[in-house]
């Protein structure tokens, strides 16, 4: 298995990110999830774009987000992305994210996702595309 | 002709909306527009969703947007619309954003509208629904 | 106590709010809560503005949601708010998404909020405003 | 002068960009043009973070977009910036937004930048900044 057990993504915060408290506001977390989990899928082989075009969708079921700091206007920060669980149905991804230059912890999170068909309705993922999603060990736990 | 020439909707500022200048960031305007547009068009009779359901779809050309003053958090928000040419392959809105307690012009903006097809090519919109998109004078120009 | 213990918020998803899977995208539910919950302060006596010139912030220190369903374009939006825990340093919303037209339920939802000054320091919310907060139980478990 | 007359920033179109047309929305370009913007100012020797602590405020009081393509989800995204009038007290930019792997025009814009202070009034650019900021011919103009 030569797929990365984590990966990483790193975006810079842009001014549309923040709100008047001077940090990003909360939700623009959730979509830098969806892009560390999107290259975390490109770099175990497949794009989330194939999948589809193959006619699975992978939907968030639950979302759980922990802030530990804010992050602020033109931060660098890193998005590190591993599988915590893949069953045929539904994957749960855990996330770090944290400050590119420090390592600080920002936030963790976690999204399980559904795996569904074109028409919505639950689907099995493909035994090779699981094969890509190997489990990994929490890091933030493991103080990685 | 029923149909209003102008309409407005009002729209409450959400902190998600504000950025670190304390101020409502600007490319949020142009979800008011589109808003306003929706609710010009059920006003007219039609939905978009109807249209879109019907393969119409139409997408934006041309955006243009003046800011005279900042939109706030929590600020109420009216946002009038009406047409300022309609023809057969493209529809132009005009649009003023106001702060709702006293009037005062925020923003006028302008959206020039591709018809679309399904397959995103140009098409005609229907004579029926041409009918129901009078072209109405600036509002803002005649000083209303 | 007058204050309604669990208030209602309707929204009309707009475009922008849906994605290439034609349904609304999942970090979108996290503005309708915070739309919910500072309709809710409303409707408690306070103004989430004035909370905020008052010298407080409440920052997201936890969220959590569970989709159940999917929004879609054009559709009308009720979100529930209510309080589950108000304690001094941190206070615990609690949030349900339906349909408005059927009450099917879209989606669960927990913010746990973080009392901070304007230094972004841990505080304490005054007893006055702690009381316009009162706990309800969780009006979905109990099928209401 | 070595500061560099035209820059470019790449994005990666991410899901939450796409609508149910299986496009990128509209109002999206806006912030790729905040991104370029920023990444130009970065580029010609200073910060807008920086721009900001000095006491400044590059405020949008006019912006101008003309779609000529749609952008999709996964598409990698060139943002090309340059300056094309540089007042004390206003600064206009212009891009084109293109699709990085063909070079194909997306998007042509032009946002007015209007100098303000930290109490939201007209200011004046330091004559050190707007050295900074050459004006550039329009390269899609040129046809470079």
């Amino acid at each position: 298995m030569n797929a990365p057990a984590i990966t990483s993504l790193t975006v810079r915060v842009n001014y549309s990110e923040t709100d008047q408290m001077g940090v990003v506001y909360h939700a623009r977390h959730v979509v830098w999830l969806d892009m560390a989990r999107t290259e975390h899928l490109r770099a175990a082989g497949m794009s989330y774009r194939d999948l589809e075009n193959d006619g699975y969708r992978l939907a968030v079921g639950e979302l759980a987000i922990r802030y530990a700091r804010p992050a602020r206007y033109d931060d660098l920060i890193r998005i590190r992305c591993w599988v915590q669980e893949c069953r045929s149905r539904r994957v749960t991804f855990g996330y770090a994210i944290e400050l590119a230059e420090t390592g600080a912890l920002l936030a963790t999170a976690r999204t399980a996702m559904m795996v569904l068909n074109t028409g919505m309705e639950p689907a099995r993922l493909p035994d090779d595309v699981r094969r890509l999603l190997p489990e990994t060990p929490d890091p933030v736990r493991l103080g990685l």
